[in-house]
């Protein structure tokens, strides 16, 4: 990759996203549950990006929202309604009711408070809600804390048998209709036994729904697939597959995928240049000109990105690689050697493309950088960069 | 405050400041320096928006701004350039050949190559750069430390020995023109002594430049005095000054001040509404319309704000208080006692009014929320809450 080409047609800081990377990566999931039906529903909170929405949709992909925003992202891309779902612990009343009209293929129910409220609402539009119950195994998914939601202490969910009650109720009312289980324990998960673990579990329940004549249709497995940050092993698909395809025995159900950061974080990368090599009696600091409202995720979860600078041919040594945002928690790593760099260099900080321009802000009033993608070797803007005028539109309209 | 009337008319969540706090707190801060000439720079990078802006123009306010955006922010609502000042490790060339052009009151060198590159650009415009140095005097400011700036090992400002050769420099520049100091040590301090040792520092050093025939005029003490979040004692108004004037003996210098959160965090509340009471075998969870995609600080620092259910009549007990974003670190307090709720009951979110709207992001395609103010018992949006539309106004143009 050309990145001084780049920099000189676009600037930096930006995303850049290799769209090869996504679809292979796609297929290969998509590939190691051939043994049943299975749907793949994105999970698009990692990268919303509307120019790689639209690719997957290319691929017959689905999509897994967490917001009504997130679900007209998906229709505006051409998605089909029947592709869609709901997922998320805090619906409000008014997303529900859009939810219903646009007639996507199911809800996910985190709560009994919800099923009810859907249920009103569904009565009020004269339809018939499709549920699926978001179930709680109470697994440990070992991962970060902030990320770790398959444990009863966490807000997402509900135990087994408040799921059990919940779906006999559906059942005999006249405006739900119960047609899938779903499960997520955590993400950036290493190790597929806990996923497995709570497979067999929520597999009993559907065999025990199945005696009672609830037959559920599709097996939602959620996401949260680790990738490699750090050079960590990253989980094998076929022993992910095989273990949940083993949970299935005796069940006709479409296996539902919600991968996001698996499909997308490797593909991206946040490109941005040296400001300053900065020398305290202390440390050695570079200042580059991307910062924690661009990429929060080392000051936010202290994660790991990899950072390369492919033209700097200086010693290497240890230093801090900063942004230019006034607070100290602006990093993007700390005592990283790398070599020493000049004014304008090129740094790459890698696997970037999950929750990196979603979590993204105008923090201290900088303007949101461009995302590029790249496709068949081909380089495209898929976001404009944000200009000094977007940022206080609303506010100027308010002006005395 | 009428609450429910509020969210009847611009329905929840909202952010809502209370203009006459801030006025009134803005007052307070200069009168204690009524000894000297002194100039309060407000630290936008607080709460940017652009009509509590104007407000403070109105005072006859400066303000402390860290990017060309922020300056520009100031310039929009009538603040004169000589009111405006520019501080930050991060500037780019672009940013300083802007500055300069607006001829604004001085810029903060951060570094030596900053100033280096600060004289390259006034030389190629012919004019001579206004300029203050940020002096790092090593002295330990006990906070978070996201947000402690005064130690050798953190990424700000430069040491005393190379700020005096930084300023001899300077002064035989034909480009530059030393006019102040500066210095910061921390944010959200609650104990004033390590100000004051601070500026018996720096202000040792301008009596060594002044002997030197380096007479600067601007003393600038920066910002970061605390406001109690959870019942801490505040610092008092009037020892702070004090200790800061007696550290000035016979020099002839006007005090530069950079309040942010002490003007606004207490003026600010987050407004939202319950949307669910769910209750699993471990945990009460009280989930409401605003997430940490609106105020990230409790994820992030691990922030303490109190909540306040103004109408709700329920039995007292402990809960977690969360958004609807798809993660456990989407939370706004922990084990928190608070009466049972009802759909649709009003939360407040307290001393919101610093480091919330301006760090607030799109996160799970959530529109960033309006901002409303109160003044002389009037309220007035000062933004508007985002649209959908403009989410993914920048990525439609990009589509195929």
């Amino acid at each position: 990759m050309d990145y001084l080409k780049l920099k000189e047609e676009f600037k930096t800081p930006f995303y850049l996203y290799d769209f090869d990377l996504i679809k292979s990566r796609f297929l290969e999931l998509k590939d190691v549950f051939k043994a049943r039906k299975s749907q793949i529903f994105y999970a698009m909170k990692a990268n919303s990006n509307l120019s790689l929405l639209q690719m997957l949709v290319r691929l017959d992909s689905g999509f897994d929202c967490v917001s009504i925003g997130e679900v007209r992202r998906a229709l505006r891309v051409g998605a089909k309604p029947y592709k869609i779902i709901f997922s998320g612990v805090g619906k409000s009343e008014d997303e529900l009711e859009q939810a219903l009209k646009f007639d996507i293929l199911y809800i996910n129910l985190e709560s009994e408070e919800e099923m009810l409220l859907l249920e009103s609402v569904a009565k009020k539009l004269k339809l018939k809600a499709r549920i699926s119950i978001r179930v709680n195994p109470n697994v440990d998914a070992k991962t970060h804390p902030y990320i770790s939601t398959g444990l009863n202490e966490n807000k997402f969910g509900v135990e087994i048998d408040l799921a059990r009650k919940m779906y006999l109720y559906a059942a005999k009312s006249a405006f739900l209709e119960p047609v899938g289980v779903h499960f997520h324990i955590g993400s950036q998960l290493l190790d597929v036994a806990p996923i497995h673990e709570a497979a067999f579990i929520v597999a009993k329940l559907l065999r025990e729904l199945k005696a009672l004549k609830i037959e559920l249709k599709f097996f939602d497995v959620g996401g949260g697939l680790g990738i490699s940050y750090e050079g960590e092993k990253e989980p094998c698909l076929y022993d992910y597959a095989q273990g949940i395809l083993a949970s299935l025995t005796g069940l006709d159900v479409t296996i539902g995928l919600e991968p996001g950061r698996f499909l997308v974080a490797k593909s991206g990368t946040l490109v941005c240049s040296v400001l300053y090599e900065k020398n305290t009696l202390k440390k050695r600091f570079m200042v580059v000109d991307a910062a924690m409202n661009d990429l929060i995720r080392p000051s936010l979860y202290n994660a790991y990105h990899e950072i390369v600078l492919p033209y700097a041919k200086g010693e290497p040594s240890l230093c801090d690689v900063v942004g230019g945002i006034c607070e100290s928690g602006d990093f993007f790593a700390k005592g990283r050697k790398l070599p020493k760099s000049e004014r304008g260099d090129i740094v790459l900080i890698k696997e970037a493309g999950a929750y990196g321009f979603t979590m993204s802000s105008n923090y201290n009033t900088r303007p949101r950088i461009c995302e590029l993608a790249i496709e068949n070797s081909v380089v495209k803007m898929v976001r404009k960069r944000e200009k000094f005028e977007d940022l206080i539109a609303l506010e100027e309209e308010c002006l005395d």
